[in-house]
């Protein structure tokens, strides 16, 4: 797969952070104001502000390139198979926004030939940004960031959004792997993986996630160093399992791989 | 027991908001800096910004109130005995720190005759205070804020640090309890008793704290009209267990307490 040009991403960042500030500009003024929740048929929870925000980026994201395929939590996928794929998630951690808590994000994709190039994670109530270009670095709030040098399991801090994520094997596998790690802490859904890129944690393991939850994460986690992969250490894309492991270095992507395997 | 007057509750609500704008004027430049972290006896992990705050505090309430009692986190206890006995943490979720997350708070409280009667949560990194007076309400930046009306269990939103923190019979009976709420989230530390002063989730219940990571919260939590004891029901004190059950309204907290009581 030959990689994008510079002035191609360019182009892309510039429109991908214009629409990740008019999400802002949808999403922070509700946040901690009364808003009504439903529950999906997964029993997971959705908001106006979830569909409003979604609905906003699809539109500017069909205006713009009416050529390109476009994947998002809310109103599913269109043309996945074009040579661009955008994917969306408009509120990831929507328990998070409907708890107060600051710790949700908004995540945009953009993927080639099936395999994410480039990746926004912004975090409203933070004024936190991590944008990630495959094979070209990653920034946070436009300065960039390096993940650890960590290389060791033992000297590991690994984060995960919640055990109710994983289904009994997977619990059984993770709560092996991560008691092995130096530290193992919970919450944060995608904010985690922030962290990692900048060098704060040193891994982040998960489950059940859908691909507009990591395909964004992946070039952010990538191009500042890390590996991210699925529990089996295949790359991510739109056909990827929901089981997910990022690592600071290749080293310890490896050795979490190979402790995630032993059951 | 009496309650303070409205001119001593002023006097000092302003020394320990200003002893808590000193410890923010202290960590925050070292937050996400490199730092050494060391293990203690517990195996919790501290750094020199833990020490050097607290020790900063320490001094500024030695020179104000030679009298009173003092308690914390790094350093120990003296005249706890006193009518007036202050209570400091520097940095609650000291593993938070350490990982870049934001959710790292320094908590204040004074106890009057055994009792907390105010209570300072400061979140430096995040610039929100929360501020309350035993029997005269709960300010958060400044405005006033309330617990949200929430009085069954299977409407509540609970929080909880990380399942690490309680022992297996423990762990079971927050399990059971916590399945049976709207929705159980993990993560915080101290952030989760703001959110809950706020009115933004409806309880948090922990396990294995300290006397000086429950002091200062129980004054904010219940001046904003929740319920906070331990988990047999009994006020919190300098003597208290290390369980407690946060919630909104005395019907959500009579109804966690039932059900953790539950074998």
């Amino acid at each position: 797969m030959e990689s994008l040009s510079a002035a191609e991403r360019k182009q892309f960042e510039a429109f991908a952070t214009g629409i990740a500030d008019n999400a802002r500009a949808l999403s922070l003024p509700r946040f901690r104001r009364p808003v009504d929740v439903t529950l999906k048929g997964d029993m997971s929870p959705v908001t106006a502000v979830d569909r409003g925000v979604e609905s906003m980026l699809r539109e500017r994201i069909e205006m713009a390139w009416p050529m390109h395929g476009l994947l998002g939590e809310e109103y599913g996928a269109t043309r996945v198979d074009a040579e661009f794929v955008w994917s969306i998630d408009p509120i990831d951690g929507t328990r998070s926004f409907i708890s107060g808590w600051p710790l949700w994000g908004t995540l945009i994709a953009l993927l080639h030939r099936g395999r994410p190039v480039l990746g926004v994670l912004d975090m409203p109530a933070l004024d936190e940004r991590w944008i990630g270009h495959k094979g070209a670095g990653t920034t946070m709030n436009g300065a960039p960031c390096r993940t650890s040098a960590c290389d060791r399991l033992a000297a590991a801090t690994i984060y995960t959004t919640t055990p109710d994520m994983f289904t009994p094997d997977e619990w059984a596998r993770f709560d092996r792997t991560s008691r092995e790690a130096y530290a193992r802490r919970f919450g944060g859904d995608c904010y985690g993986y922030g962290m990692l890129a900048s060098g704060h944690i040193d891994a982040v393991i998960e489950a059940n996630l859908m691909p507009y939850d990591y395909l964004a994460i992946a070039p952010v986690v990538e191009a500042a160093g890390g590996v991210m992969t699925d529990w089996e250490g295949r790359p991510l894309g739109l056909e990827s399992g929901a089981r997910v492991v990022a690592a600071a270095t290749p080293a310890l992507h490896a050795a979490l791989i190979e402790s995630l395997a032993r059951s």
